[in-house]
């Protein structure tokens, strides 16, 4: 499966020492065999206490850092690497490649979310902001905590630069336990782990409302037909909509009921105004900022995304969580894969 | 919607007072707003108790049936129905429909499974067993307690008889909390029930060998692939697959961690011998049935279904847990979509 067997190892490092930025570089350490993977951590602190204790007692307490793994504060040094993951929020993509001294010849998108200012998906904000850079996206069904773990876990490693891009990255990434699937599809890898966060909101709010897990499973079922007709719409597959980075990443998120969006779709669906629950902790919840994009997204391209909708209007305060949510599965009788009356 | 709204209404009953038959005739009886539905049990006392005691304290203990749901278990009074809803084992669909002293006009199939001896799904036991009579199916992710319960609940309804069926058929079934979706692809709206208890038992292995959520959702997304592979090999179309019948229904039973197909998995992964666990109480599980058959056939169609054949293995006793799902886990760097080598 490697086609540069033999050769230089690749060079790699992480962008952003965030819960996930951290348990990716423990995997590439477990990858790498004895390599060194850099971390970049924005606080020179943290950077530090990880060099130090071995830990990162900020994002990811808990997990014993690989003696691998060597933090950084110093955007410099990552310059010289090959290939560099970037995992940082959505909305400070671009600012944070453009800080970059180099390019790298790889860049791996590991972030998730539509910027909100643009309406661009991640790929489309790095291939402007590192036009040389060959660009791929790793995303799947993946806890934090247990990659840290070592937990067995399968990921989507979509290369824009085809099979010859993914014998180079491949091998830098794979171990027993952290598996990556290839795929060319950059665009429908992207998708699900865009819009997951906005639903999990959504089923947030069915579980605040007291209204059971058929009305969730209904709900995960209606939210996959919106993931994959907004997919396809951006020209993204099938076959990768219901792989590992969009179902897969789908259902692990809903199933969560202790991530921030889908608190605070509770918050909403137990009477929390959005005011309210917007100013509390939940407010760094990914799916608020995309919601209200993605509805607006939808509309212009007229595409049929009720549940998206339903999250945008709740979050706006325009409508209590129990109207909205009655709309949607109240809806008239008619055929599952119809449009919109 | 309702094309023959002022007829006659339809009179209606249900075959099977388990937990699903029963609450499914709590949900007709909630639709037909003081119409009588009928409830076939197949024990005369417990037929009795649910008429006196207005509880079917054997399968639904805690919910208390409608005024509108009359038990018996006399098969005779099912001959003057218009439509009957099947809700028995799919192991006994062929010798319940065998024994009704008539043939309904409308028969509705509620059973999941595939008939071990024969490998066929439940519409072509039923065409068999009962030629003349129009079929449907209903199918969606539906915890009995819940739809009993009047939480609200989303299915398919596959008529193949189309419109004009639906037309008969949803006004008998639909009210605010029950609601139907309507479908003509029979085929398709089975093979998610069919499948999806077979995978449940493998999620129950992965939560018995403690590997995690990651895991589980991996599990799930190939698990979906492979309910696409047989769905669309038999005929059923994918967007029936990606509904409330195939996607919800598959996304309710793995998040079910109290089923019995789950438990069962739970067991073999944490180390019981298969003979020993299918010789407890977890031996009615239906997945226990379907999935010997499942790999049969996919093996004879050619079908990629690696996981079906593992829990198919893992219950003929012919490999541990562990070592089954490791290679499920950890096979080669390969494209998702691409058949096994």
């Amino acid at each position: 499966m490697n086609g540069t067997s033999g050769a230089r190892p690749v060079r790699v490092g992480v962008v952003g020492a965030g819960a996930w930025g951290t348990a990716l570089a423990q995997a590439l350490a477990r990858a790498s065999k004895g390599g060194e993977v850099l971390l970049w951590a924005r606080e020179a602190a943290l950077a530090e206490r990880i060099n130090q204790t071995r830990v990162n007692d900020l994002y990811l307490p808990g997990a014993t850092i690989e003696p691998g793994v060597r933090a950084t504060s110093d955007l410099a040094q990552l310059g010289e690497l090959d290939a560099l993951l970037a995992v940082v929020p959505a909305q400070f993509l671009a600012s944070v490649i453009a800080d970059l001294p180099d390019r790298p010849r790889d860049l791996v998108l590991c972030a998730k979310g539509i910027e909100a200012t643009s309406g661009r998906l991640m790929a489309d904000v790095a291939r402007e902001a590192a036009p040389a850079s060959r660009l791929a996206v790793l995303s799947g069904p993946t806890f934090a905590h247990e990659v840290a773990a070592g937990l067995p876990t399968a990921v989507t490693l979509a290369c824009s630069g085809g099979r010859e891009q993914w014998d180079r990255l491949a091998p830098t990434i794979a171990s027993p336990a952290f598996r990556p699937y290839y795929s060319d599809d950059v665009i429908g890898a992207e998708i699900g782990g865009a819009i997951k966060n906005v639903l999990a909101i959504a089923c947030g709010v069915v579980e605040g409302l007291g209204l059971g897990q058929n009305a969730r499973a209904a709900l995960i079922a209606r939210g996959y037909a919106e993931m994959l007709r907004f997919g396809l719409a951006r020209g993204g597959r099938a076959e990768t909509l219901s792989g590992l980075c969009g179902l897969g990443d789908l259902v692990l998120t809903c199933s969560s009921t202790s991530s921030r969006n889908f608190s605070l779709g509770l918050a909403l669906g137990q009477g929390m105004s959005a005011a309210q629950a917007l100013s509390g902790k939940s407010s760094v919840a990914e799916g608020a900022a995309t919601a209200p994009i993605l509805a607006d997204l939808a509309r212009r391209e007229g595409l049929d995304m009720p549940i998206a909708q339903a999250v945008a209007r709740l979050l706006e305060g325009s409508a209590p969580a129990r109207d909205v949510v009655s709309d949607i599965l109240s809806r008239p009788l008619r055929a599952e894969q119809e449009p919109a009356a």
